[in-house]
């Protein structure tokens, strides 16, 4: 009896998915000892052109996949919250496992999903939710199960990442180069989910509450965009042997966890530094197997259809062998989070000052009543009387950091502060 | 009640599995919903000072830990081919499922265990036998089953490329650094099975079997090592853009696979470059899925006791959830090897010749005759009337180059050529 797949959406990825079952369905027949129909795929225009095509219902009417009996699998690429919460729980009610590749619904009720998927005893696979292609939910799940992990960090969006590998390797503006991604496709004509940070934030509530077996919610995650990053902070980053990667952090501390996603200033010799373009990469380090990292698509109709139609494979394997909803929810901790002001980070600072004597001793001053002390400066000229410097501080705390950034605000001297940047680093030391 | 667990040798690797059980032992515990126990552990040397400690057997009669009914999962880490394949057999044919880091046994013997599992119904994992704590064998098996896998490119050996790193990085010889690798203990007394790329050799042949579904014998991988490579080819390569690593290479091509390990010169812009020192990585390309890469630690007693401790972990849910032996032996085709000669790469060819005219010409006629043509020349003076060419050449076949080397051999302009190494890219144009 062949197993048998409703698909929610046609979209990109729902075709993805489509394609990579047809291309390889003599392979993933083998390889399940199941043979995998498409049924049914709801899509609410019935009429558009797409490039592929089957043996399937093309329907605009929910119903007639959420409650067909004969359907064994509901993939669910439709995206966003609503309807698609509502059909994924109808669909585990109705005795059916749900694939999907929904970030934005596994963020926000992730833990209520998969609770109804326990519930049913049917499996709920969301490794599509982040990194495309990557598999980073399974090697969190099951291949790295046997550590405590300390510490992810991720390059999980791809239309920033692309920004900031332009403007790094061609000295680009951001406007210029966004403007770039959006003619490229790379961008949303609305950017701001993937510039200001919320869809990486998104998939590091995801990725954390994974890896620390402890849910952390979408609010939970402090969030801080690209907009604010110069081609003149990328080459002082260079100066320093850095770059700068929108980075999703996650630490699991003594103290608590912290989320947050933020630029960051990181050294050229990390693992995340050589992660270019459009890629991502999720760097994992785990009590036991220590640093790892897993690299890949991070998006795209067939990265994204990989992943799908692996977890639909797992399923139609757990069908098989009568296992379903072995490794559903994994949140069986409640950590404390991290208060912001607790962060620990070295900073970068770029400020126009006046360029007079003393004023480079008033702020290490004034950063030095914070407890804040530098590792190293940069100063240079800019126009008359004036001058750049870059302050590059030791680790210290966010909170002291921001009392300093109040008093060096309140100097005559200090004309702007121009950014302030974290470091991903222990200590930097140049 | 109690998961048992008995582990066959208590060396750097058992001591790495005792230690991981032990600290992570709660979360384990609720992770897998099994208790699991260490009962009894199989060693020669009863009375050697070890790190770890336990409440188990510790024994050098293997039927107190092979035949013991109360055991679920055997551990083995002993390495080599007997008895550890014996006693392999035999803890399958009493019941037990079994966990083994053995990349030795599993590239010889992989197929004969893998068919006694599934006819004891059984699971065999052998994650940590990759890659050390990089969770590639899941990857290939399961993350990305939705693929046919056209590519692995591997440095999954890690002694040689600490010793590549450290040549390339600080200008160093070969013998120098495998000296320093020795004393740091990141080379054996005897180097052989690392440098020489027999270890590399051994893991492709497991990890190309998954990836196509074929089975790869040993014999079946063109093995080359890097005793060769001199400070000066690093040089070259990098004025060429270039870094060379010793790379286990498959390739899928429609007239049959490709298995070979041998160094390589590879763009710096291509993922694997950045993986420096000890680090292992595996680079896998799928029709799907595209380009992935998975890096980590390659060996180590805690990094190979992640990956053994969440294989354990695997069969424990399994053997909860009734379903073990569900994704044992893949190898379901029967695949063409193509031959040596017909591999297709671009060349380095290094070569000491008289400085005089006409030679670059004769040297392009002898390559021209065996249709091979130059994508970039360097020629550096070396010493009196003699000089040094590195030939590129576009990519041929295998053996048109040996023809070729042949006749450039016999030329008597040739005063000795020096190294020949193969580019991995698909026509280098600098």
């Amino acid at each position: 009896m062949p197993l048998k797949i409703g698909i929610l959406g046609l979209g990109t990825v729902g075709c993805g998915v489509v394609k990579v079952l047809q291309q390889n369905a003599e392979d993933i027949e083998t390889r399940t000892h199941s043979e995998l129909q498409i049924k049914a795929i709801l899509d609410r225009d019935l009429h558009r052109e797409r490039e592929i095509s089957g043996d399937y219902l093309l329907t605009d009417q929910p119903e007639k996949v959420l409650q067909d009996p004969e359907i064994d699998i509901i993939v669910e690429v439709m995206g966003g919250i609503e309807p698609a919460r509502t059909f994924i729980l109808e669909a585990l009610q109705h005795g059916k496992s749900v694939v999907t590749a929904n970030k934005d619904l596994i963020a926000l009720h992730g833990h209520e999903l998969l609770d109804a998927a326990n519930a049913a005893g049917k499996d709920l696979y969301f490794e599509a939710s982040v990194g495309g292609g990557i598999p980073i939910i399974a090697a969190l799940k099951e291949s790295l199960s046997a550590n405590q992990i300390t510490e992810v960090l991720g390059i999980i969006n791809g239309t920033t990442n692309y920004i900031l590998t332009a403007m790094a390797e061609q000295g680009r503006d951001y406007g210029e180069v966004l403007a770039e991604a959006q003619q490229l496709g790379y961008a949303e004509a609305n950017p701001s989910s993937d510039v200001d940070g919320l869809d990486a934030a998104r998939k590091l509530a995801i990725l954390a509450s994974i890896a620390f077996n402890s849910r952390v919610a979408l609010k939970d995650v402090f969030v801080e965009g690209i907009s604010k990053i110069t081609s003149e902070d990328l080459a002082y980053a260079a100066e320093l042997g850095c770059t700068i990667k929108l980075l999703a952090i996650a630490k699991h501390h003594a103290e608590g966890i912290e989320v947050r996603v933020h630029p960051a200033i990181l050294p050229l010799t990390h693992p995340l530094a050589a992660v270019k373009g459009v890629f991502n990469a999720i760097y994992v380090v785990g009590d036991a197997v220590g640093e790892t990292m897993f690299y890949g698509r991070g998006a795209g109709s067939l990265p994204t259809g990989s992943a799908i139609v692996s977890d639909i494979m797992r399923i139609a394997r757990n069908i098989q062998a009568k296992s379903t909803a072995s490794i559903n929810c994994t949140c069986y901790l409640d950590l404390p989070l991290k208060s912001v002001s607790d962060f620990y980070t070295a900073f970068y600072i770029r400020l126009l000052v006046k360029d007079e004597p003393r004023v480079l001793a008033t702020l290490a001053l004034l950063f030095a009543e914070a407890n804040i002390s530098f590792a190293s400066i940069i100063q240079k000229p800019r126009g008359e009387h004036q001058a750049e410097i870059v302050l590059v501080t030791h680790p210290c705390r966010e909170g002291a950091l921001q009392e300093a950034l109040d008093s060096v605000k309140a100097y005559s001297k200090v004309l702007s502060i121009d950014n302030v940047i974290r470091f991903e680093k222990e200590d930097p030391k140049f």
